[in-house]
């Protein structure tokens, strides 16, 4: 796996029971993921001598995150090296325009969109579709990074100027007027077999992720099956292989693509402890193209939310005071540095009154945060 | 902790959700945990100069197997090392005829026994009650080896010989007519909190545990708060720290100890998949000193069936049919070289139709064995 973040972390304590020999290529020697993998090579994801090197003598290359360059994964194709997702899938997610120009293409719901590179083009845009306008960087953004929400074209000339002076291109996007944010995981296998999580809902606060309520509280047959299977759609049109996150605003009449993760996602973090078959196992089996497991839930209800890092040095002080309160409680640490607004970690638990976990989850996760102190 | 085997690689999957920084001693580079774990030592468990270094560094040192010789663990302790469990509970999981002088002194349920040296002896525990015996060496035996069931002093004479030849001493037990074999699983923490999980039934095959149903089915309520309550107190008298699995025979009238493991066990494996805090964990919270973890199982049952060495050279080859055939079963492999009648891996199946779990249980043990083909 290339990238040593906590998503190749929970990968390789996965792999442990399938037997899978688990090599990672890390940016750094004190990553979450190299903490705890045994084979791990320390070198630069971005530079194609080093990603060669390490992927001779893998079986299958996969990753952590969706931000090697492409035209590497191609080299590496073409050497023979197998790279799954491959990069034809793995530029969907990594271009948003891309994505949306295929996405709008094959008929996929989609919040309407152009690209934009003027003020003009981006008042065009408005004139028809309303302010505000969200304004997103074509690549390179991640937990609310690169997303703009701009009333006006005076807000949006900045975003402008700073698009023209880096090269890198921006679409500008309807401001949906949705109800709240799904995530529909699903996982695919280089022989097509398919499965689908249930559908989850998300609570995003600026841009990141803060908890995961699975399945989507309330959410019609309808809407679930439509969201399973617009997933499912995209994930067969574009020949994604492994684990894939679908990001989705529910509006009243149905759902509308957002955004795509080609990897583990932090929307599916509560599979590990909520579903018969965690997404980083099943991950893991369909990049080595294993039969998918299960991805039923244990529980009626799987709570997840993210400990972000607070104002405490570490999460150890906390730890046994949340630990202590809820003996059902899951704790997942990522051994990352605690800094502010960092993921650096996350809780979950499972049951029957729905209510009750919301409020276990949200204290834990508080708690070890510093936020609250009892 | 000491010991390489798929104790010590499960623990360390544990650990990494709770953050722990999991060291190894490992006697070998390839063992079954030094392939998954960073940070390994190579060196000999039953050397205090490589203990120490080991132990120097480490905030408590645990245990893969109960076979470190407990004078280099004194040692260790008397030099302010924190060892976890401690030798003077550990011996007890080493010297069946300490471990039985204790609890009998306690008041423990256990078979009737006594140490025998002598021809005459035996001979004397045979006529007051009767043939069969049990004669069982009181050091070293594990998965059946050192157990022998006698009929009459020929057959005896043989262990009684190599009794005296090796100097490892020889106790007689009663040949108990049990109705089955439960093992009761327990943890315990240095502050002196305790958890009980269910008492599961263990079907043993000439000595090797086969297959575990948790919880053991049709168990009274008075036998399995019993087998609970026997397994607590024994942790408790003894000063265990971490997991403890306390081997039974239920009988008519009650249970009876047969043997104690201190450290994650065989019969607690079905946990990890099957109880909201696995034994592995579990046993990290104790020996770490952190708030015990709920206990509870999952499901209305648990099985798991060992996956042991059979005419196939490696598992990978039953791997994708048996996946393929059960999206919910659980596989966990040690990553050990396959050797006929060895413990390489275990399946693991939750549900609530004991019957079906059985049969897709041992199906996927059979098929990753080699025993049947479809």
């Amino acid at each position: 796996m290339v990238g040593g973040g906590q998503l190749a972390r929970m990968t390789h304590q996965a792999g442990i029971s399938l037997g899978v020999r688990f090599r990672l290529l890390s940016e750094a020697a004190d990553s979450a993921a190299a903490q705890v993998v045994s084979d791990v090579t320390v070198g630069d994801v971005d530079d194609l001598d080093t990603l060669r090197a390490f992927a001779e003598g893998c079986d299958v290359v996969t990753f952590d995150h969706e931000q090697v360059p492409t035209r590497h994964l191609r080299v590496l194709e073409a050497q023979g090296y197998v790279v799954r997702p491959g990069p034809a899938a793995l530029e969907h997610a990594q271009d948003k325009i891309l994505m949306r120009e295929r996405l709008s293409a094959d008929g996929v719901p989609v919040p309407t969109w152009a690209p934009v590179a003027t003020l003009a083009e981006l008042e065009e845009f408005a004139e028809e579709h309303g302010w505000p306008v969200v304004l997103k960087t074509a690549r390179g953004g991640y937990d609310g990074k690169g997303v703009h929400v701009v009333d006006s074209l005076d807000q949006a000339s900045g975003v402008l100027a700073s698009s023209r002076a880096t090269g890198v291109r921006l679409l500008a996007e309807q401001h949906v007027p949705y109800t709240r944010e799904l995530a529909a995981l699903v996982a695919r296998s280089p022989s097509g077999q398919a499965v689908a999580y249930p559908v989850v809902e998300t609570l995003q606060i600026r841009g990141v992720c803060r908890e995961v309520v699975a399945p989507a509280p309330g959410l019609s047959a309808e809407h679930a099956a439509l969201a399973q299977q617009v997933a499912l759609e995209v994930a067969g049109v574009l020949g994604v292989v492994g684990l894939m996150a679908v990001e989705m605003f529910e509006t009243v009449g149905g759902v509308l693509v957002n955004e795509l993760a080609m990897r583990p996602h932090n929307s599916g973090h509560w599979t590990i402890d909520g579903s018969v078959t965690s997404q980083f196992e099943q991950h893991l089996r369909a990049v080595l193209d294993y039969p998918l497991g299960s991805p039923a839930a244990l529980a009626p209800h799987t709570v997840m939310v993210n400990v972000l890092g607070g104002d405490l040095p570490d999460l150890h002080g906390g730890f046994r005071h949340v630990l202590a309160r809820d003996p059902g409680l899951h704790v997942h640490v990522y051994g990352k540095q605690v800094r502010a607004g960092r993921k650096v970690g996350h809780v979950t638990v499972t049951g029957a009154d729905l209510g009750d976990l919301l409020e276990r989850g949200r204290h834990a996760a508080a708690y070890l945060r510093g936020d609250v102190d009892e």
